[in-house]
């Protein structure tokens, strides 16, 4: 690659998106000079670890920034084996792209520096999101996102200056703190969202009402539906001022999403998306075709909606630095749309989602359908069996799938990452009756969810098996309860209307039912309700529904 | 569905497959007369469970036929539940395709009965392999089959009668039973196949070597190349003989697979394919229409070979099963080729696979391409990291994914069901690229594996930097040591001519390595040294490789 011999290449950020573009430039190229510009003083660190070190399972901040065998990324490191040129400190100004000049001013000594380059890579990555009104100026109110803010936070809890907190925004930032200044530090934790539910970017409203209330099992206090109207300052501390109260906290946290960082590529020129992400091909070039950009600065397509989108993880920009150093080195990839998959752990629900929530779809045009599913996630009769809930976005029209979401207390995540390898292969409802698991008891059960609620959707599309959200009003139905005694403890129906049917002979026992008027069937997985509801379509019940699910998702509080 | 009103479908085997057709039939036709034969006393029952009731994980054997609300499935609750008429104890003797009828007899009368039939399903599983030679009449001699075996055997260790097990052929139940006997009952055990390595259908030499050596390290004797060439009974035992040596034990178990209960279908004309499974046709019938097949007695066809494979695996009978079902009930549903997904819990290592082996692609004739890769599990910095390793198999010239095999003491089983599904989408090494995990820290790294292994492959595959099997002799190469020295201790390299040379300075130091002679380097995960190799490479050393997915695959014993 000796045509390569003096290239220069100059990267602005020295994290996941722009060490990985410069890395893989190296391998490919051996003599390109190439120099990454940071304003931080630290550089390549785990950000998404920071919550777990505020929770203390990490207990050093520096493992965030060690490679697997126990060196600190620092740009010592970045110089003697990756051959990268790092420059921390120091603040990319000005683009002047007919020059080919990158302008940076030091925040040590304040001087200017000028940077020529043949090719350029923007991983700027995004900033937190500001509500208007809030002070910016109180040590006490803060946002999440750096290096720096982690380092605060875990001392503040330390010196015990944090009894009580209050974290507005409900995404995945604030419900890994909420856990961290809880379980970890006992503080008293709020925690607030304007959506109708936590978690609003992955789950609908009833698949977040399990984990809202499993939080506040976990006594951390949730509101949703509740948009922040300011933050006073008193002389004993803050008060987070909201339409379901008034809350006194010592410590504000701020996490209401990120803008991405494109100020500097505005002012050059080149092309910006609507949501402020710098536009980039699917070489991940920007519309000038010697810039890249990658990571949380710019805006990708989602494969399903065909819309940007946003997404700033650490796992996306990774994999597109290496598109850009691959094509930077004479290569031809390709970073492909995206489908947004996610998981956050909330103490010990592991929640996990892919591609669209039934919201997202409608609102994308979709033809929406939904089901809901519960099963053991390993074999019911193995160890430690819990029970795992799902629920399935598709198009009826064309039954394409669009998106799942999920919680348990079991393992949900795998389900989440098998779905999405269907999704980027653009698949159908058939083709989760059709998927093959490693099945063996304690990984797996025999019947495996994704399996069964293939089945559970097309039992609905095609037989008319309907069933009702597991948030549904039912007190205007009568409840046919097809569970055992002993099951009924675990979610005791407090409606009035109940004809306790056990499934295991409901086929002697179903003409019990009265014909008229609307029935529900209940169970605790939906699938003897399922079944309860097939039996009575047949005999001429003319509006039999069940609980998709089963029970064991509770109703709204 | 009144035209089905006097629809009589006759079912032989009351297990996965047998009853989840009969179900989704009466589902579907809530007139029919479905009865099922079946000649045990227990039916529906767990049979991949019974390990773990020798081993002690599930306590009563009874759980493996409960539902998963706790009702044991005896024929009862199928006539109350599902409405299927289940008669136990009878053997099904004779298909007349002529008149429709099938005979029976029954074990505990003698009687024959004769049973007409507009529908016919076959779900007459299989029967271990014995070993000519082997004495069939010693009750010290057992299969592990059946309901009857599990209990025979959780009996005999209780009693104490067994302090030194040997188990013939290292599949999946004999690996379980190894576990089971020597964690749970203290056993001496002895683990023997005639195969290269344990696991033989789903792992190749080198990926099974560090699992036998886990085995070993629990206490398990384990012979690999090792045939039986027989069983003497002696006074106080008996004696397995082998190449290796003999053994004196107290009981044997033979588990060296099964063959499929065809004879039946045979006797009546049916097609039988070369491996002694009943042939069926995507929608599961026989080569007679009005007779059906399912479950471990049929043989399927593999997706990626096109050959005929008989894969016995209770979540592929549940599969087939419902496929009959919906078929009986006027609907149109096919049972695809498969790929046999497997996973095996060995102590405390995760064992799992998809697709092909090496060995198994090659004598397809693909041109296999393989690609190691090691990497942790989760986050490396979150608490309880461990590493993952995995082999992939691929073909070359189209570059079509073929087989996936991997072990770890963290989650294995996640990345096998992602590739299957990739698999079953007929994917690429390009769309392992393209994949996407919902990250978080407890959950992923922010470099997955799956993403990883592809480049690898490609890095092979496009830019030759290629790795040699963990298993190899390098013996007769400059072995460059790239780890830190705390690292050497996980695996001391025993060879002379070692020359230690840190990655983290290996730019600096790379000119110390004598450009002649073959050169190998190694680290611990393999990325080090793939891309020290490169390094060399590009600086015109003629000869150099690394060890596919580091060192901590240790070489061969």
């Amino acid at each position: 690659m000796s045509h390569h011999e003096s290239i220069k290449i100059v990267i602005v950020g020295a994290n996941a998106a722009g060490l990985r573009a410069g890395a893989r430039a190296k391998r490919l190229m051996p003599d390109a000079d190439i120099k990454v510009i940071d304003q931080g003083v630290y550089i390549s660190y785990g950000a998404c670890g920071m919550p777990y070190v505020v929770s203390g399972d990490i207990e050093n901040i520096d493992e965030l920034r060690k490679t697997t065998y126990g060196v600190i990324r620092d740009p010592e490191f970045f110089r003697s084996a990756k051959g990268l040129n790092v420059v921390i400190q120091t603040v990319a100004e000005k683009i002047d792209r007919e020059s080919k000049t990158l302008t940076c001013k030091s925040l040590v000594t304040g001087e200017t520096s000028q940077y020529p380059y043949d090719k350029l890579v923007l991983a700027t990555g995004a900033s937190p999101i500001m509500i208007p009104g809030v002070p910016t100026d109180n040590p006490r109110v803060s946002t999440f996102k750096t290096f720096e803010d982690a380092l605060a936070m875990q001392q503040a809890f330390q010196k015990g200056e944090i009894g009580r907190i209050g974290l507005v925004g409900a995404g995945p930032i604030g419900c890994e703190l909420a856990e961290a200044a809880s379980a970890m530090w006992g503080a008293e934790t709020v925690l607030i969202d304007a959506a109708p539910n936590i978690l609003p970017a992955i789950l609908d409203p009833e698949m977040a009402r399990p984990v809202e209330n499993h939080f506040r099992s976990e006594g951390v206090e949730v509101y949703v539906d509740c948009p922040l109207d300011g933050i006073a300052e008193t002389e004993d501390g803050l008060v987070i001022k909201t339409p379901k109260g008034e809350f006194k906290v010592d410590h504000v946290v701020i996490a209401v999403g990120v803008r991405p960082n494109s100020k500097i590529a505005a002012d050059c020129g080149l092309e910006i998306g609507k949501g402020g992400g710098i536009v980039v091909d699917e070489k991940m070039a920007t519309s000038d075709p010697d810039i890249f950009a990658a990571g949380d600065c710019v805006e990708l397509k989602h494969l399903l909606t065909g819309q940007p989108i946003q997404l700033p993880l650490g796992s996306l920009a990774n994999r597109e630095g290496r598109v850009i150093g691959s094509n930077l080195g004479g290569g031809d990839e390709r970073f492909g749309p995206v489908i947004g998959s996610a998981a956050v752990k909330v103490f010990d629900f592991n929640v996990a989602a892919t591609g669209l929530t039934e919201k997202a779809a409608g609102e994308a045009g979709f033809n929406v359908g939904v089901a809901w599913g519960s099963y053991t996630h390993i074999a019911d009769y193995y160890p430690d069996s819990e029970n795992l809930h799902l629920k399935l976005v598709y198009d009826k029209s064309t039954t394409r799938l669009l998106g799942l979401q999920g919680y348990s207390k079991g393992e949900v995540v795998k389900r989440i990452d098998v779905f999405a390898a269907l999704l980027k292969c653009e698949g159908k409802l058939e083709d989760l009756l059709d998927l093959e698991f490693a099945y063996a008891p304690p990984y797996a059960p025999a019947l495996e969810l994704l399996n069964i609620i293939g089945c559970i959707a097309r039992d609905s599309l095609l037989e008319g098996v309907e069933a009702l959200p597991p948030n549904s009003d039912i007190s205007d139905r009568l409840i046919v309860d097809l569970r055992r005694e002993h099951e009924s403890t675990d979610r005791p129906l407090v409606e009035d209307n109940i004809l306790k049917l056990p499934f295991e002979t409901f086929r002697d026992t179903w003409n019990q039912v009265p014909k008229d008027g609307p029935i529900v069937c209940v169970c605790t997985k939906g699938i003897r309700s399922c079944e309860a509801v097939r039996i009575l379509n047949q005999q001429g019940y003319p509006d039999v529904r069940y609980i998709g699910g089963g029970t064991l998702i509770k109703l709204d509080q």
